[in-house]
């Protein structure tokens, strides 16, 4: 049924849609706010004065308390892609917060809900939403082209030109644009988590922990003495490892070039650690070798092709799955041979750990809070620094130098 | 435990466990017979008289009945790959036969069993055949590489020398060697079936209607209602078109550039004919047409790159897979970008249609021979043409010409 933009939708009016909390005072405005905003790329975050509108039809208006910097951010900041070329920009995609107003026809969230955004939503609707096997929602699933709002194709976010004209758009991305202190999503990018929930680990829920975590139990669904490898010990690449120890896997081998890593790894799970460069052999040798044939499962978290035949070839034959996580640049063609498919191995990539955001992650939120045994995941140990927002710069430098899982900015 | 190779194990004579059946006459002896030989790439079949070894300890000398010609036997005439550059050799892996003799350790089959060679064999006793996840036996799996036989490196069979000099062996091929009036493979790799099932139709079982029907039923484990797309209309790919016809698929989209594979085609289940060669569009986009988004299922069984690009396109964004029938000249790269596997298409490869020969077929000719509905296979419609044994260059050029699904020969 199609809303009309009055503000009242189904008999509510949105802005007093709050059981309870009073509507905000700046529903319905224009909210003036700090955002870092990309110029171009690889140009430093500068924070800037923006205009942020009210959230229109099924949007929802996030006051961010907490966000921080992926690596998705950082290729996007490069403008690796052509498809990330799109500047001013607000990126950002890691966050937590709370609803400051919503838009018409918004009934699952209202005003002070705690929320997660999430950059591969679920309207809960679509044939892909319906269907078990995918969490690709058809409009709201990650897009690295978008960089507009899905319902009108307009920006939320206006900033002053810098010549002197009329205000211009800046840029969204991957839903979400969390460098911000506001910022507009779809509700179908907005996850509400319990209010006990503590805010500053809850961001990491919106990309990281979620894609390792469920990596390994939704995709590549490890079970228990299973031989897991590791490429890449990044965050995401250390959520894997945390998952596969909740699993019970009997080996979880890390691979990383960063001899850093190791003891950081050891900390998350991971039982033995490999650094390529101190190999004498290749490194798929030297783990068919520790696991009498190859792992499992592995864990591609590089976004490098070399590294993506690694793992590949690191997996038993048989029955190894290799899932990849990584961001690869385009256009690369895959380095397998399809005569190696005859092996028995498998290939598969991975959105999001193949988490239906809305529906699945609030259950997982429940149980992490309760301290159910299997969801004992040690959310701390991925903040490795916090930095005020006005320093993203800093938190910027701190990732691409492999200092940082993550460094949580307080917004 | 270690057998010894007195014909004598376990307490049973090998060439008195008949179990009722009369030891054969030539059990034990060097057998005088006629093979089908290649001398070199692309040569011309060689009707020849060979000598067939006795079987060693766990092996089986089986006298042919039926055998047919396959695209893989092809290729290796064709000599295509480097491992397959192994001559004089005696091709062929589809065949049926009656065992005419056990060597030392063999149990599970006597001398007059009803055999179906497999060229993926299973010894039920490694690693993996104690694996559900894969049918690749570490011992007797398909290997394009090997030309002997596993237990002592040797082939069996012999031939004059050219040159006048002492005889010299002709190698084996794919575990089976069947284009020959006797042929000597691993226990592991031959399947007993049923008396009354007949011989001439279990051929077919060797080989295709396996590959076609196990990758439809176990790799891909279509269901009621899916839609399917086939690359290829050769008997494989026909198998593909009944198994999904048999599992209750609602669209069976065959794709073939030979014009004559329509009819064949709808005989077979296939509810809808492409020919690339008259599309105004790529095939993927008339497919995704005519499917609302594409098929939840596709199969290459072209062994051709650009159509196995086609086949992984045309299948549905979310869940859509591609199963690798064909056999593809390497090296070559798949077709495929890294990041398109994130938008949850995936892809796999099928070896034997993931039946684990002699543990599952006897179960499937079972089923046949009951009329089990869910196993009536129209597999006389796979023998189009019939020929006696010296003919078989006849044979070659049917396939060649796609005249013939399966010419069978008359051994």
């Amino acid at each position: 049924m199609e809303g009309r933009r009055t503000g009242y939708v189904n008999g509510f009016h949105a802005a007093s849609n709050t059981n309870g909390f009073h509507g905000s005072d700046t529903a319905g405005k224009v909210i003036n706010c700090k955002a870092a905003v990309v110029w171009g790329p690889g140009e430093p975050f500068v924070i800037e004065e923006v205009q942020v509108d009210p959230p229109q039809k099924m949007e929802v208006r996030i006051k961010i308390h907490f966000t921080s910097i992926c690596h998705t951010d950082l290729s996007a900041w490069l403008g690796q892609n052509e498809s990330q070329q799109a500047f001013p920009r607000i990126l950002g995609h890691e966050a937590s917060g709370v609803v400051e107003s919503v838009g018409e026809g918004v009934e699952d969230l209202k005003v002070g809900d705690h929320v997660v955004p999430i950059f591969n939503g679920e309207c809960g609707s679509c044939s892909h939403c319906m269907c078990e096997q995918t969490n690709l929602c058809v409009k709201f699933r990650v897009d690295p082209f978008k960089s507009v709002m899905t319902g009108d194709g307009q920006s939320r976010f206006w900033i002053a030109s810098r010549d002197g004209g009329e205000r211009r758009p800046v840029y969204h991305f991957l839903n979400v644009s969390s460098f911000a202190e506001y910022t507009v999503v779809d509700s179908a990018c907005a996850v509400r988590v319990q209010p006990a929930a503590p805010l500053h680990k809850m961001c990491l829920l919106s990309c990281c922990i979620s894609t390792g975590i469920g990596a390994v139990w939704n995709t590549a669904n490890v079970q228990e003495g299973a031989k897991v490898a590791i490429f890449g010990l990044g965050a995401v690449g250390l959520a894997v490892a945390e998952g596969a120890r909740l699993r019970g896997a009997s080996q979880i081998i890390g691979v990383d070039i960063n001899p850093e890593k190791m003891l950081k790894g050891k900390e998350m799970g991971v039982t033995d650690f490999i650094n390529p460069t101190d190999c004498k052999k290749p490194v798929n040798e030297v783990i068919k070798e520790m696991t009498i044939g190859g792992v499992d499962f592995s864990f591609e978290c590089a976004g490098n092709l070399d590294v993506l035949r690694d793992a590949f070839t690191s997996t038993h034959d048989g029955w190894g799955l290799t899932v990849v996580l990584g961001i690869h640049p385009t256009p690369r063609l895959l380095p397998l041979h399809p005569m190696e498919l005859f092996d028995g191995r498998r290939i598969v990539g991975c959105v999001f750990g193949d988490f239906k955001g809305k529906s699945q992650l609030p259950d997982f939120v429940e149980k992490y809070m309760k301290g159910d045994a299997t969801y004992k995941l040690n959310l701390d140990g991925f903040i490795t620094h916090e930095l005020p927002f006005d320093k993203i710069n800093d938190a910027l430098k701190l990732l691409q130098q492999g200092k940082s899982l993550r460094c949580l900015l307080h917004v």
